[in-house]
């Protein structure tokens, strides 16, 4: 950032920002970027790619001499789940939605989340300080995370929404019994309501996802079978289910579905469904239709393929839309591969995305009165 | 046993033997037992109410002058999986069917079944003096450790087979995902390959089961999915198959339709099945005729219900068919509970099912040439 000739700082939340000052000083910052962290295991793509993007962008500005809003690039702090079991910690600190029950979040070796953030230059304090309503647009480009723009030959995914996330959790009980012993039409057999319950899991979101336009997924990733003995009957069985839509109105009609799917399972099994629970339940955000056509119209002037993507992964910019208009650009990635050392991007893709970036950066510079009639960053 | 008026040794399979001589020097043991070793956390009835029946029964006869057959009361070496991954140590022996590859099993703390075999009495080296072709027949009381006799409310079972165990695996392997991003018509998702295989293993299992008249269930005790985080798609699904039937075919009609679904659930989720796999494949012991009309003629004699009944768990009766016949008596327990504290069986079941063993025994005394015309112990 400072060979790019930004000024740095970290703010209160340990966010890392450079910025570049305009020639309107009453024009709020036009702000890019995305995190550096990593999940474990992960790659060199997911957040990282969206900084130096912003980094890139923001260095030719500056040799050019500049916008007229002061620009800034953002490296948000902790955007992956961190140590402490919460993720966009520097996002939501500047949406001013971290909060001291958060704060005093613990990481396994008992350290508190405020003292780590002191540690990394935040002052947990003056977390107020972090907050910004002074953005005049956020634009993040991050790559896809999954498989749709590669598959359809696609430069730039256009993200309209970024998904709520509801988890919940199913739990059957029935009684363990002998395997050799218990007649089929007398068990109570647990692991047959869980795979019946998954199997509805399926169905209902391959059917709620082929309505269109909005999206959705569910899926089941933990599923656990106690005794867990070969010769046992399960007595136990738990399930998680992840499901994520742009329009809570599904994820609404998903979780009636599926409620009444295992609550048939339960009986079918003639087991008890100790458990239908919600575990968290995260409000979709929808990206600003001003940012959306910004990015869109970039993409045209670059002669760049694009189309409208809604993101099934979270965000910074989900947070960043609760404070001012925003955006996201996709680029490609291999195969849809993330959180592992196998993400990859060309420099091709991450340079069509860097373009991208800085058409639309110009555009709403120069068409910065564009933003004030726009909805914005409505919370669906 | 020495109370009892039984002279006592142990064998060279281990098993501990209590003789009463017969008046008829010519004629080869009637044997009754069980065993006393249990499952860790096991209960007071399986096995062990087999073996003092048998006590229960010589003294009885002892104190009344005895048989025209010896008598010997069997408990058995190890009949439940022991520390070295086997089980029926004893009635193995007994039937020439220990051998080299078992003696040379080893615990988790190293130490050789030949060798355990030698510290309870037994002797490795002499295992052939321990097989008996000379016994006339060999007669099991046993819990249930089913619900059926308990729910039909009535005394004893006559039991017709010892099923045959086969454990098949089945192992998926999908594409990890993300939850969020990988749109559903595109997943790999092999925990949902595994849940459509759980579910046809129930139908198909349910449909054998109702065929009649032959005993069939099947039993999905293990399903491992991995990763296993509630964001990720899973991989990876690892299923157990535990199916047992007193016919062959039925296992084999069984293996043949699975085999079929998973395939097609295979296909269906888009991944690829790379193990179905044999773990073991134990062949069903029928009961003789001869010894079963000795029991359900017993059983009528004391005025006691009774019925046939297919046993689904393994026996040491199912070894000791292979060198005589053999049949059991089934008495109801508790719920049909069984490998439990909780395992119970009342004094007045308990009591019926030792009247009912001494009264064949009584008759199989009387009418030993009955037995041979008997079809007998063939292995189906």
């Amino acid at each position: 950032m400072v060979e790019a000739g930004l000024k740095v700082r970290v703010d209160a939340a340990g966010n890392l920002i450079g910025r570049l000052d305009g020639a309107d000083p009453n024009l709020g910052p036009i702000a890019i970027g995305s995190h550096s962290d990593t999940v474990q295991g992960g790659g060199r793509f997911d957040g990282i790619a969206g900084v130096i993007a912003g980094i890139a962008v923001a260095r030719v500005l500056g040799q050019n001499g500049g916008l007229e809003h002061p620009l800034e690039v953002i490296d948000f702090l902790a955007e992956e789940p961190s140590d402490f079991g919460l993720s966009c910690i520097g996002s939501r600190g500047m949406a001013g939605l971290l909060d001291e029950g958060m704060l005093a979040m613990a990481s396994p070796d008992g350290g508190l989340l405020r003292d780590a953030l002191r540690q990394v230059g935040g002052d947990p304090e003056a977390l107020s300080s972090a907050v910004r309503q002074d953005l005049a647009a956020f634009i993040e480009m991050h790559i896809e995370q999954g498989p749709v723009l590669e598959a359809r030959g696609l430069d730039i995914g256009v993200v309209s929404s970024i998904v709520g996330i509801r988890r919940i959790e199913i739990v059957f009980e029935g009684v363990a019994a002998h395997a050799g012993t218990a007649p089929m039409d007398l068990r109570q057999d647990a692991a047959f309501a869980g795979a019946l319950a998954l199997v509805a899991v399926r169905e209902l979101a391959e059917a709620l996802a082929s309505e269109g336009p909005e999206y959705f997924v569910a899926t089941v990733g933990i599923l656990e079978v106690k005794p867990g003995g070969s010769n046992v009957v399960p007595n136990l069985c738990r399930l998680v289910i992840d499901a994520r839509s742009s329009d809570r109105t599904m994820t609404d009609r998903f979780e009636a579905g599926i409620n009444e799917a295992s609550h048939d399972a339960a009986k079918r099994a003639r087991v008890n469904r100790s458990a239908f629970k919600t575990l968290s339940d995260g409000f979709p955000a929808s990206c600003s239709e001003g940012i959306r056509e910004a990015i869109r119209a970039a993409a045209q002037t670059l002669g760049l393929s694009a189309i409208d993507i809604a993101s099934g992964a979270g965000h910074d910019a989900a947070f960043i839309a609760q404070v001012c208009p925003a955006g996201m650009i996709f680029i490609p990635c291999l195969r849809g591969m993330s959180h592992t050392p196998d993400e990859w991007s060309t420099r091709e893709q991450l340079a069509a995305g860097a373009a991208v970036m800085l058409q639309a950066v110009l555009s709403i510079d120069s068409t910065g009165a564009y933003f004030s009639s726009s909805p914005g960053f409505t919370q669906l």
